[in-house]
């Protein structure tokens, strides 16, 4: 029998991508970085997300029940990321720096350097302390553009991103930007 | 406005990584590969796995809530895959097949191509239709080889694989081995 100690560094060898979990609110729109999104179902398509609930985006989801996923490509600059990973929504209006476009649900999706979007209705969401996971409805779903998907991989040992502590994989105890 | 249509291609563009999912119940051992599996918070460890309620796999951790994963490597070959992927356990002892070890919580890990396992406690199971999300804690994570992780997008493809009618990333409608 093995032993019971957590390496972390077990926990990251768990694949992911690297999206915009956007939503909204009264108007006002927003949207983080996230690597914690999954089909749950096929029939019909659902989506889990989590999300950490210091974050603006939470708030928005919570209120409106809607999120939508962008799928971003290798091709996403820091510069992007930066923008949606590390800035909070409440000191700067994001999707005033980006070209985007309103799906039904409300939400917006990033344009550039995207692959496809999911807009989707949520239709539970569970308390897991730190994050809730939303799980959602996918109401519309389209390739937008050519390319890889980025991984978190790709973002982390390649393009040597960093993860912000309110992520639900955040190792390193280092201040990382805003929430 | 964009418009609703659902293209599953776009749904394809998630990340995800190749995983055996396993449990016990009453002395018997079984697994199954999935991909749906994510970390939700840091603190303390817990990550999601969403399972087909049709699968033996689902009926152990709904009675031991335990679970753990196997993280497989690139160099799984289709052999081991299909063991787990394609083969019930209500027909064969999958794990008399593998060399295993067996965690705290009670379940097995795969020692063959495999790069880490993380053994989980339910804490929570989230009713999504034909699929239960567990959310579990993390008791116990180790690295035990070395190599790239298995990518869901390694798998299908690089390695052409299959992917059955009960994962939740489905879209063939081809009758793709047993349950």
């Amino acid at each position: 029998m093995s032993n019971t100690q957590i390496d972390k560094g077990a926990l990251f060898t768990l694949g992911y991508g690297l999206y915009v979990v956007s939503s909204h609110r009264e108007g006002r729109l927003n949207g983080q970085i996230a690597n914690a999104v999954m089909q749950v179902t096929s029939t019909p398509p659902k989506i889990a997300v989590a999300i950490n609930k210091d974050n603006l985006t939470h708030e928005y989801i919570s209120h409106s029940s809607a999120l939508a996923i962008t799928i971003l490509s290798e091709s996403a600059p820091m510069k992007l990321i930066g923008l949606f990973g590390f800035r909070s929504g409440r000191d700067v209006d994001k999707f005033a720096e980006v070209s985007f476009e309103t799906l039904p649900s409300g939400c917006p999706f990033v344009k550039e350097h995207s692959l496809a979007y999911i807009d989707a209705q949520v239709e539970a969401a569970h308390d897991s302390g730190t994050h809730t996971i939303f799980i959602a409805r996918v109401i519309g779903a389209q390739i937008i553009g050519q390319g890889k998907p980025m991984s978190y991989a790709y973002y982390s040992q390649t393009l040597r991103g960093k993860t912000p502590p309110t992520a639900p994989t955040y190792k390193a105890q280092a201040p990382f930007g805003n929430r």
